[in-house]
């Protein structure tokens, strides 16, 4: 019996014409394989790029979950990291302007607090595209093409065992195996042969829809960057602006109040206009509270 | 004695021309409380937003901390969401580019897998951006600055408890109380009280310093997005043409192998060229093996 050297991964030697045969399957065999890591793979990381917090995608899912066994269709949302840190600049922008003065650095934070929640809002569309254009066909393609692909080629395995031992036990002159038990054994064996092949040959040859996912990856994620240079170059200038309006405000001297014009200390009774005021003063703690502490 | 009733935040009843000083004594002390949050909230919203994942940022802490403790001065790398996803992207395409047919879907991989890649980069290069020009002076406002303001308001409320107390102790006619020790009482809260104001007034008045930070913080999030539509504008073309090609590329029927072709069966011996190639397919497992399993 010659032997057939069967090509390695990355090369190796192959003989005859039987050589390209071999050659082919052991590629689809590998492509397949690659092809079951890297839908996987590949959904775990986009849903780790699109929510990097591994706290907050633990929760999520479980609030969704839980929501599927209540019967409840509303999914929880990823917290952004934009739009928590837009609500905080909002928020001190807000308390800030609250205490009048017309404060350009107040209104300052919070424009860029809203722009921050703005952005995260686009993120959350991107979200939402990448799930149903991107995760959820490679979801299917996991759970239905390639689960049948491994399921064909599983079920091959255990079929070419089968018809292996009855053979072998014919061979040997075993008396308890007939040629139709041998002729149904090669017949199942060779429909989850033509089964696997197919499956792997589909699931390969479909790479315009495979590309078309790419497609939509890399436009979804484009769009998403597009709206935030928008926001973005609006706010850039309108805090410029700001701070060309700030800067040139004349500024004030400066003169911080003494204790006696602050009524602390009635011995010297400085600047205040009503010595009745000041009379209320005279216990240094409501200054003193009012001021600093 | 007649009350003067301080103004609560959000407003209130406030009386005459003291009440005017009051006011804005209030507003100042206010604002410099909500300074001093502001500026520990955002620099901690703003490090979330740039590496929301808490596990990774303990990591690169502690290890930047092992490594000042040791004297290295190289930080370790936040790992960017995008990057991994790349590298994956990359590896995929590589490994399926490698087994050859000039396979569309794979060089589409390797190219979305480049482009996460460089959008990786220049995530690190927005991270070294807002370490710089925001997140550095905004430590520094805290640490230095603010921590200033704090130390004399703090030492104003230490005076201004000896003051009175010594001013009560003197009204109640205890003799161990001097004029002169209650001067210099006097003096001692006077001079923390001359501090602490022009420490909030100056914190307060660095609006145009403020908000340029501000516009650094949106200029520099700007220059990031623009760099990313840039790159994925590319990407997104290339995905495209490619799309176009594998749709346009002829289909061959593909006629899956039988067992008698693949030598598994030398009952039948199909369609081989070679019987003594054949042979060596007698026993079925090498073909199984390099077909699917």
């Amino acid at each position: 019996m010659s032997v057939v050297v069967v090509r390695s991964v990355g090369g190796g030697k192959i003989c005859g014409g039987v050589g390209l045969v071999v050659e082919r399957s052991v590629d689809v065999r590998l492509k397949t394989d690659i092809m079951c890591e890297l839908v996987e793979d590949i959904q775990l990381k986009t849903k780790e790029f699109l929510h990097p917090n591994p706290a907050s995608r633990a929760k999520m899912s479980a609030v969704k979950g839980i929501g599927k066994l209540s019967g409840q269709a509303k999914a929880s949302t990823y917290p952004q990291p934009e739009g928590v840190l837009g609500e905080a600049l909002t928020s001190y922008g807000k308390r800030l302007d609250e205490l009048g003065q017309d404060n350009l650095y107040a209104t300052s934070l919070v424009e860029m607090g809203e722009s921050m929640k703005q952005i995260a809002d686009i993120k959350y569309n991107l979200d939402d595209n990448m799930k149903m254009n991107f995760l959820e066909p490679l979801h299917t393609l996991a759970t239905k093409d390639i689960k049948e692909v491994q399921h064909h080629r599983k079920k091959l395995q255990g079929r070419r065992l089968d018809f292996d031992c009855k053979k072998r036990k014919k061979d040997k002159g075993g008396s308890h195996v007939t040629d139709e038990e041998i002729k149904m054994a090669e017949d199942k064996f060779a429909e989850s042969l033509h089964l696997a092949q197919m499956g792997m040959h589909n699931l390969l040859e479909n790479d315009v829809e495979q590309i078309s996912q790419l497609a939509t990856f890399s436009e979804n994620l484009l769009d998403y960057h597009r709206q935030c240079t928008e926001i973005l170059e609006v706010l850039a200038g309108t805090i410029h602006d700001k701070k060309n309006e700030a800067a040139s405000r004349p500024r004030n001297d400066f003169v911080p109040k003494t204790l006696s014009e602050l009524g602390v200390t009635d011995t010297l009774n400085g600047g205040l206009p009503s010595t009745n005021v000041t009379a209320s003063f005279t216990d240094s703690s409501i200054a003193a509270q009012i001021l600093c502490l």
